[in-house]
């Protein structure tokens, strides 16, 4: 099938980018040096392709990922870098077949842990703004997590607010400031675990042992500013012009069909002039006609792939195949 | 069960307000005055209530709405109230046992609804700022789309740029000058349908003969500080905190479970600082615990209803169900 006959809001891949960003990144971060993040595209069939790339542990942010990637029988060593109390999910982990460790910032959630027979947790450090606990209550929770039963594997810290900073010296100097307070932590907690780190950072973060980037599979449209960043966008919205006025057009893919957080979509051939549910505003360079195809890049892939039940996947404008987006929800 | 044993993120509707916004809109709007658009909550269970309320007719923004408002036997008088020139969508759409109407705004629209064998349309009529046609265009297309073999029904226009204006003579303003367009086309186009409007402009659009309201049935945020409005906020989403730092918290609530383009949600116990994909963080107004539970009122409906599987329906914090939100995707 040629991809103009894909039915539209689709979301497709280019196989090709796909699988050159996951050979690029294997090659910079080979191994255990990478354990990428699958909330970025939820999809267990990408995950293989990051396993048979040689990483052999992910980053997980939902329990519903945990449990996917462990019945697809990916669950070598998963790390839900979230912090969780819900028994319910916490006791299907720990029966999961998988290699399951836990981010835990507080006494609750090691105890809701423990209780649940989690066996292995890591300690997450608050180096940004998200969650984590000071890097002065590191030592006594670990020895908590300890005392409950828990091995300590090590700390966990994401520098979320150094991720988008164009500035590659600005960037660096967040990590470094973020990371300093990461291994201060290490030192109090001990274990073999240094992780944090994602795609914006990954190639500057050289104080974590591993990098939990998901993005650079597909990536979003913020990263492309990044002087440092090798991976290209392959990530795309094909849509289809349903009306036409005298001074736009309007296609048929609109903010159900994408993360609006990061902004507009782009459109390498005209202005997107604003989303609404359904449809795009366009000013195209070009007159377009009704029936014309029209593909968006979505400017952030995580949400983005959490809207859409299948991945179309194209080389060279044929469409080879789907994979279902089977890790969505929670 | 309570409302506080949901495993989080869960979305929630009152049922009683949910209940007393139908009964108070099928008060207002009797009968055909509504034909209530399902894009808004994507839930047949809903549409059911609204159908039961009085109003035969509903509008759709996908085919997928109409196939399956048509599959559960809702098929009385459906309008696509989009364009689209998907030949199999169309075939579907004709080849069921709906009564359905397809909005067509250009000459490759008629073509395409005709070539399927859709029997009835109305003229979209650009009385707004997205899909329709021009004014002088109508009865041109009108003609056209009667030597094609359709039925047209009348004509339509959305003047969603009024929907969200507070100022009720400046939102009156608009509508009029709106509608003055639609009824100018009306009269090219003839037929018995003028249908538009939305919950914004449901009291003060006197022109239409038929409202495509949506959002009434568990309102968006925005809508609140529009004084002509009677309707209550019944849509929540659940969430629980998972961490808790010096001078914020955080719950498991983010930007993939709730629609962000109408900004962040409300929230009546503390202000909220930011969303995150799987994360929202919070300055509580009293300090709250690791498992406290958080209830966040999301800004826009229609695509935080499109981002979960399951509707939970609550009464007095107890329970008492729940619907799929079966007819999302394309």
């Amino acid at each position: 099938m040629h991809i103009d006959e894909l039915p539209t809001p689709a979301l497709w891949a280019d196989l090709d980018i796909l699988e050159t960003n996951i050979a690029m990144m294997a090659q910079r971060l080979p191994g255990n040096r990478l354990r990428p993040h699958v909330k970025a595209h939820k999809t267990t069939a990408i995950a293989r392709l990051q396993y048979e790339a040689g990483h052999m542990g992910f980053t997980c942010a939902t329990a519903r990922e945990v449990l996917g990637l462990a019945d697809a029988g990916l669950g070598h060593d998963l790390l839900l870098a979230n912090e969780t109390v819900d028994a319910d999910r916490l006791t299907s982990m720990a029966r999961s077949e998988a290699r399951v460790t836990i981010a835990v910032d507080s006494e609750a959630t090691i105890d809701a842990a423990a209780a649940a027979g989690i066996a292995e947790c890591v300690i997450d450090i608050r180096v940004g703004f998200r969650c984590g606990c000071e890097v002065g209550e590191a030592g006594y929770l670990a020895d908590r997590a300890r005392k409950a039963g828990l091995e300590v594997r090590g700390v966990m810290g994401y520098e979320g607010h150094a991720m988008g900073v164009v500035d590659l010296d600005r960037r660096r100097e967040l990590v470094e400031a973020a990371m300093e307070r990461l291994l201060q932590a290490h030192e109090l907690v001990g274990g073999d675990l240094v992780t944090g780190g994602g795609t914006g950072t990954h190639a500057v973060n050289t104080w974590v042992n591993e990098i939990q980037a998901g993005s650079y599979v597909l990536m979003d449209t913020a990263y492309t500013e990044q002087v440092d960043q090798p991976f290209e966008q392959g990530l795309f919205l094909q849509s289809t012009v349903v009306s036409i006025a005298e001074k736009f057009a309007v296609c048929d893919a609109g903010l159900k069909a994408q993360g609006m957080d990061h902004g507009n979509p782009s459109w390498r051939e005209g202005e997107i002039l604003f989303c609404s549910d359904e449809h795009t505003n366009l000013i195209p360079e070009k007159p377009l006609l009704v029936g014309d195809r029209v593909c968006l890049i979505p400017a952030h892939i995580d949400p983005t792939m959490a809207k859409h039940q299948l991945l179309h996947l194209v080389r060279n404008e044929e469409v080879v195949g789907h994979w279902e987006i089977d890790l969505r929800h929670w």
